[in-house]
């Protein structure tokens, strides 16, 4: 009998599976032990997110601005960065099955069948590790990338030279990070491979610290005003002094309530110049910045707020999930069974729009494509004519569309209500609005502004 | 003297790095060869690309899906898809220097300065090789995805399950990819990590000649109608039947004419069932779609548009640019000097607006700001007050802003216009409107339309 913590994550990878949100990769071949594949309706989920964090960070500040670096990574630039040495996990062995963990995972270790039998601990390297070159013999070693920031404290110098910033300015970067975790776990929560929204924000030395409070305000703030997590679920989690990474000299995470307890979702680091100066020191490239005012040059600071965004997804989704039993009663049916109804932030859910002609008629066809063709200029849109109308709702609560359009007989015949207009659902509310086709467009961008 | 089409793209690559579109990657330490950072005009320019294509493939689209799919593939799925034994390029070594070429680029090897002294081609592997698991006895051999496609068929049989399309249907990703390259060269053309579109088109078999056919015609439609290039840059280019890759049954490219010369941009392929029947043969699942009326289960054959999104972003960048000698007159003062202007697609700009004060006076400042700010809320907004008018518009033509929206005295005082309106210049036609505050949203709504 699973905890009932269990059922509600088992109850959401079953949905991501059944309804397209995520495969497993590779499933057809057993599947490769952490790494996730987005479908269709978890691709679309995903780049609203990346577009809203995008949007936030970026095109809405004037002191943020983008880059896209490399995932294969350069040896030298890891070396220099720590990672090499530093970018380590510690591993155990159980003497009996050979099983590893990692040493800090101590619940994993204590719930092993085979007791008082581990190896010494021993760092275990989890950068994935890759060869750039055209023959064997001339190999270099390079890296896939195992957090986006080493790409712009790299061009910190180009970006200074052809965008002329003035400090505090911050870079902003979504890509793929990879690290060959020991214990991939809890779904798309630690995968091997993942997408992170990461912000590298440059400060003078001193302004810091009030800089890094701050951002912990402006992240909680976008995390439930933005994103729709309850302020409730959220907490901060301050880093002990001695068990910081060997670049920081603070750090906060936010952890999020998830179904199996409290577990890191975004994170704030004070970088101090730490990445600039390892950087300055094995190229003997200045790494400064000149005050144009003071006519002072210094190596900034760097404060980094980090967002994993399949964490963030897998919170979406947890905080969207309910389960209404005994149904939600709509204006054609009533509904007796257990309802699923995904309450996505409207700007994230995966179609934003679904049209639904009420019946297979050729004439309610031939509008609500017409219909769905106008709108899907502007947002996405599903259509749907299979099944009952109860059933095709049902369908769309269930993967968080806030508005069902249906395309009926008056549509066409105007008895009860006006000719050319249709229905309009709220997935909350179940308020239906009657609309003219002609005015949809403008219905819309006010609902969603 | 480098040749006239060499000066433009030199000219081309030099405008890049000046103005923050793109950087070598890890250049702090020489580079990586083959591989290029976007900056922060860049990353705005290729995600502008990126977003059209999938609104133009996807979005609008009934019939297509997307779907990411991770980067590192499975040893197996390499293996059936037949990349792991075919996916290799020949190589030939000089004798004397030992410096290496693709044995099919004749003109690399003609132009050498050592001649008739090469070895022997051998197929040279261009997939890159990583290692996934806890230690290295158990470390399982993966690869990072050559292309984007065999996530899409490895995942065949979760769509048709969870989404129960009708056929033809299609799945499209956008992701990075890589090849080993043995040449990498032309700039963002040919890197080791790039960036492409792919879409994935299932058919019935038989019907798949026809639909070719129209791809074609569609992809040749949206190049020059969404993406700007001129019909006269482009071509098609047959693939002959001997070399034709090893699942194809036909290939056509799209070859633009880049500024070395015609050169692949985007292609489209038949790749029958292979992939499918590889991965069934392999797997021993079944990669069938059952038709609904007739009741008939078969494979379908593939229809596969692949676009580079580096490569579209290069011929774009390549098709707007236009040198003025002599200058263009402004209303403002007259320049005498060589300028740039890149008439980029509205749409794709980094910067749709600029909001440029005509001076640092705080009444203006303050206005312009919050213009800018709400300009933001939807738009790609840039703010520049440094140096004169003139030399702000010509930055702006630089990197192709379509708007330069001015905030000057009149705008406060109302003398020679209405106060608060601004004077917004269109970037070709150097028409400049006045337009009131309180309507430039709807303005730019509709010059955006």
């Amino acid at each position: 009998m699973p905890k009932p913590e269990q059922t509600l994550m088992e109850q959401i990878v079953n949905l991501c599976k059944r309804r397209g949100f995520v495969f497993p990769s590779a499933e057809i071949y057993s599947g490769l032990g952490g790494f996730y594949d987005y479908g269709p309706l978890g691709v679309l989920l995903k780049k609203n997110i990346e577009q809203l964090w995008w949007k936030t960070f970026v095109q809405e500040r004037d002191d943020i601005m983008g880059i896209e670096s490399t995932i294969v990574t350069k040896f030298d630039v890891l070396k220099a960065s720590g990672h090499l040495e530093n970018f380590t996990d510690p591993l155990v062995e159980c003497k009996v099955c050979h099983e590893r963990f990692r040493a800090d995972h101590e619940e994993d270790i204590k719930a092993h069948r085979h007791q008082g039998k581990f190896t010494e601990s021993r760092p275990f390297h989890t950068m994935f590790k890759t060869f750039v070159g055209v023959v064997e013999e001339d190999a270099a070693t390079a890296f896939l990338r195992p957090e986006n920031a080493q790409g712009m404290f790299t061009n910190f110098q180009n970006i200074v030279d052809t965008m002329r910033p003035k400090l505090p300015f911050g870079l902003a970067q979504i890509g793929r990070s990879f690290r060959n975790e020991i214990t991939y776990r809890n779904f798309l929560f630690r995968q091997r491979e993942f997408t992170i929204a990461e912000l590298e924000y440059f400060v003078k030395p001193g302004d810091d610290e009030q800089v890094f409070e701050e951002w912990l305000n402006f992240m909680e703030k976008v995390l439930v005003e933005r994103f729709g997590l309850s302020s409730s679920k959220l907490r901060r989690h301050e880093h002990p002094k001695d068990k910081l990474s060997h670049y920081s000299k603070r750090t906060v995470d936010f952890h999020y309530e998830y179904p199996w307890g409290w577990d890191e979702l975004w994170g704030l680091a004070n970088r101090r110049d730490y990445d600039l100066e390892q950087h300055e020191k094995a190229t003997g490239k200045k790494m400064t910045y000149r005050d144009q005012e003071t006519n002072e040059s210094f190596r900034p600071y760097v404060i980094e707020p980090t967002g994993g965004i399949d964490r963030l997804l897998l919170a979406i989704l947890c905080e969207s999930y309910q389960s209404v039993s005994g149904g939600r009663s709509t204006t054609t049916e009533s509904i007796k069974e257990e309802e699923l109804v995904l309450k996505l932030p409207m700007q994230l859910a995966p179609y934003t729009i679904a049209v639904l002609p009420l019946s297979k008629k050729p004439e309610l066809q031939k509008i609500a494509h017409d219909i769905a063709s106008t709108l899907r200029n502007i947002w996405s849109v599903d259509y749907d004519e299979a099944a009952s109308i109860g059933k095709r709702y049902r369908r769309q609560d269930e993967i968080g569309t806030p508005f069902c359009l249906t395309v009926d007989f008056d549509t066409v015949e105007g008895t009860k209500r006006p000719a050319g207009t249709v229905t309009v659902r709220n997935r909350d509310t179940m308020a239906q609005d009657n609309v003219a086709i002609t005015e949809l467009v403008e219905y819309f961008r006010t609902k969603l502004a």
